[in-house]
């Protein structure tokens, strides 16, 4: 049985030896004030900043979800208003996040499976919340398009959710500010821990916001994470095996390549979108090519999506349902680094023969 | 080797076979909106329910940690001010909370190792933050106690963090409107969980906040928790694991009953503290009998603590630092469920020869 749902999606292949060795060496029951979890917490942010490129002047911190850093995002980089492009039903959950914080939000709106192009931003907008993997219709933004917010408004802090997207994308992050992600989706692991990466224009913006004696919250502020990054810890007892498991996964995609995962990936992805192509009966629903995901790959279904679904299912290929008012006529294809080359080619020929 | 550091703790004996069948079954790729997902979290919530007995007016709903709860208590429950009973450094974390999410906080403050009486209370406090056990000294509240301040307040909402305690304290839920704890203490679990229970008049001082125009946050407050709650889901991609595993050692738990979780606990403390009142050079840190915690047991070892520390360890039994400023003077002992009569009685013995 292959799991394509685009999160939680299948483990990586390696987890559940990674669990048996954390258990061996007592790592569920570890400290999170030890030498020894300092190191854990090391060795995950160091292999993340290998892995996908983080530059020196960004740190690493963890949280209990993305929903969260998209919370603490707000709240410690915003003092009156954000700006969001909004193309499905994740990033308008961003937006909808800073109204419940109660700032200005902004927002440019397009309908669902298209991109954006020639936005005007607001240049008083202190935040601009781009969503470079839509999980909802499976839209990715453009690198170059991305680089460009950043030339165009460089007083905006630029936060990328990359939530169903890394370790796929290469982003340039001197281009932006803030990219964050969970664990249950690229990465194949059991949910329950975000990743947070911040570069220093992110940590000074949030210390001017508590010198004017704005809240930015408490145990998860951004000083306060990163004072305790600082230190290899963090505020709160976090998910120590959470991080373990982390780190354990980050190598073993290093030990494959970051190259690789990627090619694997682009080949995975033109194979599924050349057989809905060709397909008779259902075709992918992003319709220009540029804005296709990698990694979220949405088929148009129509009225047969019900039958497709059973019949995947039938022959141990599990795909995603569409999501909210996309359940009845599209499937979702995540296609993380835990789904192999082999799997997809297998989806593609049972794809295929479904007529 | 027996771990009694008070958290992350020794875990449950049966957490591994969990974690195994966990596996077998999927559970850490299972979607949070599928219906098996639904019905772990009943299981779970139902299950805790029923062992610490909590009426049908509280609901149940999962955050990162028990930090995150003493955030959202504030952001949800307070407008003005809070009122905090300070003997300790936990306690005194979520006064500081209350300040840092600009609160008035106030707080009546006695030394370590002390519990409180003749406190007074201001009668605008819209919430009374109670520590049931101060993990940092190993002093608890007695249930007469607690009851008499919603007793003498009753317009504030009475918020009990009990976090080194549960399951072992059997609290009048009526006489307090939110208790709430974390995973890898009393229940030997994974850390990266907070259990938060509330009952209806927090829910509607929430929404009394939100009326008001005040934010009380976003995808945790506690309106948002409650309605996904009352579908078995949760707003976020939660721990599923964390969620899972703590359903099923609930289980264990009740097959053991509480009645004799409570029995042992009190048995285990007995001896633990006699050994301690009977020794030649170490002591109870907490000299007022009906203050001393049955959960977290603090040694006052003076000059000895580095010597005894190294002594137990050398005989497997793993005590826990004293906290901050007592480091070097203190040892802690957890005794929590996961900790059996057997090696208490071990640690009594070993103790007693150590002269």
């Amino acid at each position: 049985m292959v799991n394509f749902t685009p999160g939680p999606s299948q483990l990586y292949f390696t987890v559940q030896d990674h669990v048996k060795k954390a258990f061996r060496d007592d790592i569920p029951s570890l400290s999170h004030r030890s030498k020894r979890f300092e190191s854990i917490f090391a060795e995950t942010a160091e292999g993340l900043r290998n892995l996908l490129n983080i530059p020196s002047d960004y740190f690493i911190v963890f949280t209990g979800s993305a929903s969260e850093i998209w919370e603490r995002s707000i709240q410690n980089l915003v003092e009156k208003s954000s700006f969001h492009l909004v193309n499905g039903a994740i990033s308008k959950r961003f937006f909808e996040i800073a109204q419940q914080l109660n700032k200005r939000a902004d927002k440019s709106e397009v309908p669902a499976g298209q991109s954006f192009e020639g936005i005007l931003i607001p240049p008083d907008s202190e935040l601009i919340a781009l969503t470079h993997n839509e999980t909802s219709t499976g839209v990715s933004l453009s690198m170059p398009f991305i680089n460009s917010v950043r030339d165009e408004n460089p007083e905006s802090l630029v936060v990328v959710d990359a939530v169903s997207s890394l370790p796929y994308p290469d982003f340039d992050y001197s281009k932006v500010d803030s990219v964050f992600f969970s664990v249950q989706k690229g990465f194949g692991l059991p949910a329950g821990l975000g990743v947070w990466m911040v570069n220093e224009r992110c940590l000074a913006k949030s210390e001017q916001l508590l010198m004017k004696g704005l809240s930015i919250g408490s145990f998860h502020s951004l000083p306060t994470l990163h004072s305790h990054a600082l230190k290899k810890q963090t505020p709160e007892t976090p998910n120590v095996l959470g991080i373990y498991l982390l780190g354990k996964v980050v190598s073993d995609f290093l030990r494959k390549g970051s190259h690789t995962i990627r090619k694997e990936t682009e080949y995975k992805a033109a194979i599924l979108y050349q057989a809905l192509e060709k397909h008779s009966i259902i075709k992918p629903f992003v319709t220009n090519k540029n804005d296709r995901s990698k990694t979220v790959i949405v088929a148009e279904c129509g009225d047969m999506t019900e039958n497709l679904s059973a019949y995947l299912q039938g022959r141990g290929y599990f795909p995603g349902d569409g999501y909210g008012e996309f359940k009845k006529r599209h499937l979702r294809f995540a296609n993380f680094p835990a789904h192999s080359k082999e799997q997809f080619e297998g989806l593609v020929d049972v794809l295929t023969t479904f007529q």
